[in-house]
């Protein structure tokens, strides 16, 4: 389960590309597959750009700064999906528009994006890269012929498109973040030295020794032009609906979105598993690194024990090779390693955060029960996969979703767990209580914040 | 001095992307910056793509192959002008457009560039290169709109553009070979196992086994679509104005352009060289790689002896490393090494292709002089650079060109040769008198096929 | 805080090679620097050998195993002090002898190396790396010739070298594996598909999905050929002196040492620093990794509440880019992010494995303080260190240890603790007391296993 | 047909690792497998060493000449027999030794290795690479026990070694340059900016802006220590028997060995040809790039117009891929393009330097007759290879070369050729007869310098 992507924006910061690389650095989760940084420098009035495949540590190196000049900077993490790993597809994306080169970075979907591009096809618009960004610059240029006015442009964009967007870009010196109307994804502001920034989430700010300043609101655009910083806002005003995946499972436990702490949701989310689906056991576990947390919150809403239940091995590369299906299968118990002392002879409840489906978590509990664990019980910090995503989270076709495939009996006895349970749906806004805004649990409860065309 | 790439087009044969590799190595010469090549697969009626910076041996390795199946392919070897050397330039470039995903290569420049920019930048369109090849894909894309015959869209567009451009590109499976008004690059055809190839010159055929059938017309469109080949012809109908640097430096001399043999055209060159600048010499020595059959020429034509006069370093790479002024010096030594024995005491003539700057011509005579030689007389194969090319040559701005900057007395000075000869321009058209085109010479004398209007 | 490397052999398995590369996967976190794999073939009777800088994910591909026939292999990973990070000094060293080619893998120390090289030295022979493992091979080569049996040899050998090895070798399709006759360092015995395996630890067993049979005991040389497997022993008996460091920090916590849990000595770890160095808290964090677990049993010994309190981003490579101060200061803050609403008003108790220098402690309680920790209280699950080793623990001078620059209250204030508490020495025994053998802790009293000459 | 390897050495020179790279990009048509750099620095009185497989233009970067340290270098290109491609056998070799660290490159082959090897390994000594040049180094280890003296230790050591060797040493900084006592394989002397340099070639002399001095006598050593330049002798005096196959191919024709101009005994290879194998012609050209000296010999010789009968693909790369029969088929094609214009219809000569196998010999033939010659006449520069070499040149074994497997008829006809002539064995002494040396001609006559035990 991954989401795509993460944003960043610097504006009049000095070495503002080596301060994007660090906050890329801290919204990596969010993307692995390519980044890149654009920047902008009021000498030559032109934009400079490396992106490629790969992490940050691997595309960035010293040279790439100095072909980085400016105090202006977009930067941003991809994660795509199957097929779509190709260089042309990274960000930022450049679009030479008729008022000056555009630099954009995108993190979202839109669910209208087929319908918009075949539109903008037969205007005899051409499109050389898969995404849905293109097809928001499209419009904006579009929109730029109409008025000069970028605010105003991207307002009548925003009335076009339909999905989850959060996007920060520059086009003459001028920086603008935009967030959209249900504010699906996080977008938020910060100050370094005086100057603003924007970032996906609010732990990237602080890699860059910032201090967050607020959330963007659901369809608020931010326009930074020198010392002026404005306000304006697009598209028609609803209650929000921040996609509650990012609280499970794509945020970092040390962000804040919308007010509500990360950490908090997961702890939150763990002591609701521990009123909702009790058990006698004696340890709680999390799986690492995203169930450590709600593990914590289980073991004090049960009053059972917490620790650690295993070893992560941090060098197992992308690269692996894995000749032999023999290896293969060896892959889950090289990255996972159960401490047996700590489990032998126990009942264990083991953490999670999300089941889709299902082919880890049978390994993963055969591992416990391997080195000695009496019970496995599974606990789910969400509810059943059972319906698709249109807004950005990589949710497979619902024949591979395990809650589709499978009886809550049978998925049990699949994964060799000795009880199952899920977040309860109707608790699944609990998780993050203090924001103030609305959540999208679509792919939960089949019910989307707008209905969706397609 | 350098052109702008070569291109090479493959339908409906086995292997189309292996055998565009071995074609885009024997186009090498037109450029090392980039290279790409782009198939199509009928099985998934799409464009599959693997390009880069860098030479073919470089970017092409045995899992690519496999990323690019299908029997249709296009393929394109890149020099750039300084500051455009990015992987966003290479090609072939991709375009969705409303009648399906176009897959360009091009070789040329237009001189209208820009305001054909400019013009489509006001209705809305986006540019994410800096390349002019986006602006022959809109131009095209804004036509198939109107028609959807490709043909047509392809005829409409040549009536927007200005310059010169050999095109080879795919749509949909249908591949189309397009060779600009003038002719001013080369672009032929050939036969390969009973299909259809297109290289920017005839030694790419021979690289992939097949047989040259002949060049493409000034101003023809040549369409294959299964089994058919038919000839279009667009754009204002001309006497031809193929640029002599073609055959003076670009091509390789077992091409054969128009009906005319770089290879005779550079013996003639010689010859040429020896009736107008006769001297008394005891050897004819060319200077690697390209003065040496003009070399062979001039000896013809002189009845002086014909000899090797230097060794040529193959193994200096453009990641050579200069971390001193004292090692910068070095590289032309390194390069280039005179044959003292061959050279001592003796009166030489030395061929070279051309003079643009001045700069590596006096630390070559500079080498035979060390080396012993009694006196140095440079022949050029060229005329005197004057003027600028709009068309794809990168010739220096005015005020670096040696034959500006300084009369023929301190030139001859400068380099320290004892005599220096250029070729005639009034005989620059007798290079290659059998094509039965005319040629463009305006580099030299100031005078193109067309008003340019910049 | 670093040791020298780990080792791996396997004898008899199908696929050796990959499955010696499973295993360094899980003893990469003892060397991260280098890392190799050589094998025997009986086919051709010769040994086959990759290595090179870098993880074994950046080292080995596809190719490699190619590379690698046979089904007996030696693997390393490799830990390098500053200075000897070359490639002539990874491992697998080959050794050409009368007998044959030696191919041998060495974790460990000798005391007594330089004077041994000075004595090889002086018989003419040549040494090609900087490391004791060529003093090792010299030594045997040297009894080669007096007997032609290796285990002969070794344990001739034995009586010259002094310190620490766990070695496992190849000769002539026969496998040795050794462990010093005080057992400094771990070595292990496993059995995959019926074939003996070896390893410095038991994680590496369970990586190969196979079975741990027992630790080699101090002195013992286990040779393996054929069906048989026979053990001799070398040197002189002692009551053993396992690296104490080994337990506190190097093993990876699902390893258990000569009988001796590693998780189960960092429990015990948190619960006499609880005991020892109580304190009225609200919290106990570990740090990550190497903290979290004795975190726990501190949790456990004082009643006080366990979380977690960081969130450790591992995008960050080696290779991550300090182009300037301002950025350098970064590294700290992007490895490692305070979890704010865990700490936030809190009395912390945060545990961390050892205080060398005292550089980043520093930087990581004011992480704390800054997320708004009221207090933190720093427990060191190690004692002061004072003392070299002089068996491969990787201990900086002393005038660069914290403890022996600064007295316990200049050290609290320049951390920035509310209190500091280290292990008790004389507690130090208690962390492992199942192993039936005594520990080397040197660094912390001064005494060593036998008096070290130098 | 390569031979192995070129040496360099550089005493008291400002930059040396600098100076020593580009030497060897002079040296580098000597071997292209892998290469190195050993410098000495006075400052830490220790050695520095960065090698590699590949090229000079891949091994070497800006940081490796900052990790390079001294005004001592030494330097070697490699070329490898098959299946000794492998890092552990590049050079320079480091060799530590009671008197100090011995950096060593080596250009030869002793035919007494093997014995020397199993002698050495009797004495309990260890080889860790598969060369030659590491008995070098035990002998020369052993030698300095009994004499502190480095040129008494060589002397000694010499007296040993059967084979050719052309060796350049450091050692606490003196450098040593030995030629073994048939000067089988070049070495020369050169001074730059006053310092003295030693080189395989002259030609490497000049690429670092140096003077030629002298060639090295055979068993000749030249000792630097200081100030002081001295010369010693060692092995039994010889009349020389310098390897013929130096002249006719390894040597760049810039270089002058023993007093004997390359270039010249190419080109008298060329008339001897036209002498002992006329024939009635149009044309005479060489293979590029090693026969081209010799056919402007040939056309001298015979009267008959010289000139290019070739196009080389200079791009072609080693990682060149060949995924199938049909795409294997090309490469020849790809590397040699003929020129039509130039040989159709003509009875052309063409001159090579060796016929070893006559794999390539075949299909070059083909291209000319392809290209419309109407006959084609092979001259070679060399007699026919019938023997074997002990000495360094990587002559195939027996059952493999052309001249073994054939009768001149039989060979003729496979290759093509409309008749087929090689140098006369005779003849061979006539190439270089101002050397004042013998040659080595063992490969065409069977006889050698020395009785070769084997």
């Amino acid at each position: 389960m991954h989401e795509e992507c993460g944003v960043f924006g610097a504006y009049g910061l000095a070495s503002a590309a080596e301060r994007a690389a660090l906050a890329l650095y801290a919204l990596q989760h969010r993307g692995q597959e390519g980044c890149g940084i654009a920047t902008y420098d009021e000498a030559s009035a032109s934009i400079h750009m490396v992106k490629n495949l790969g992490q940050v540590k691997e595309v960035f190196g010293p040279k790439d700064f100095l072909a980085l000049p400016g105090d202006k900077a977009v930067g941003h993490v991809r994660y795509s999906t199957t097929g779509g790993n190709l260089p042309r597809n990274t960000q930022p994306m450049l679009a030479g528009t008729r008022e000056g080169t555009l630099a954009l970075v995108h993190n979202g979907n839109l669910s209208n994006a087929a319908a918009l591009r075949r539109e903008l096809e037969a205007k005899g618009l051409i499109f050389q890269t898969d995404s849905d960004t293109e097809v928001i610059a499209y419009l904006l240029a579009g929109e730029l012929i109409r008025t000069k006015d970028i605010v105003a442009a991207l307002q009548a964009a925003m009335t076009r498109m339909e999905g989850s967007y959060s996007l920060v870009m520059l086009l003459n010196g001028t920086m603008l973040a935009v967030r959209d109307p249900f504010g699906m994804r996080p977008l938020c502001m910060g100050e370094v030295e005086g100057s603003p920034v924007f970032a996906s989430e609010s732990c990237a700010i602080g890699a860059v020794r910032g201090r967050f300043v607020r959330d963007l609101k659901p369809g608020e655009i931010v326009r930074v032009e020198g010392k002026n910083v404005d306000s304006f806002f697009g598209g028609k005003p609803s209650a929000g609906a921040l996609c509650i995946f990012e609280h499970i499972y794509f945020a970092r436990p040390d962000s804040v979105i919308d007010g509500q702490s990360v950490y908090e949701a997961r702890l939150r989310a763990g002591r609701i598993l521990a009123e909702s689906h009790p058990v006698k056991a004696d340890l709680v576990i999390g799986v690492p690194d995203s169930g450590l947390i709600a593990a914590i919150g289980y073991a004090e809403g049960s009053g059972i024990p917490h620790g650690e239940g295993f070893v992560i091995n941090r060098y197992i590369g992308r690269t692996f090779i894995e000749p032999t299906q023999e290896m293969r299968a060896s892959k889950v118990r090289l990255k996972l390693s159960p401490l047996r002392r700590a489990v032998e002879g126990k009942r264990v409840v083991m953490v999670d955060d999300s089941l889709v489906r299902g082919t880890t978590m049978g390994p993963t509990v055969a591992l416990l029960k391997k080195a000695g664990a009496a019970e496995v019980h599974v606990r789910i910090c969400a509810p059943p996969f059972l319906y698709p995503c249109y807004f950005g989270t990589d949710v497979p076709s619902r024949e591979l979703l395990a809650s589709v495939r499978w009886s809550h009996e049978e998925l049990t006895h699949r994964i060799g767990a000795d009880s199952l349970g899920f977040l309860p749906l109707n608790r699944v806004h609990d998780l993050a209580p203090n924001s103030g805004l609305g959540f999208c649990d679509g792919c939960f409860s089949g019910k989307y914040p707008y209905e969706v065309a397609e």
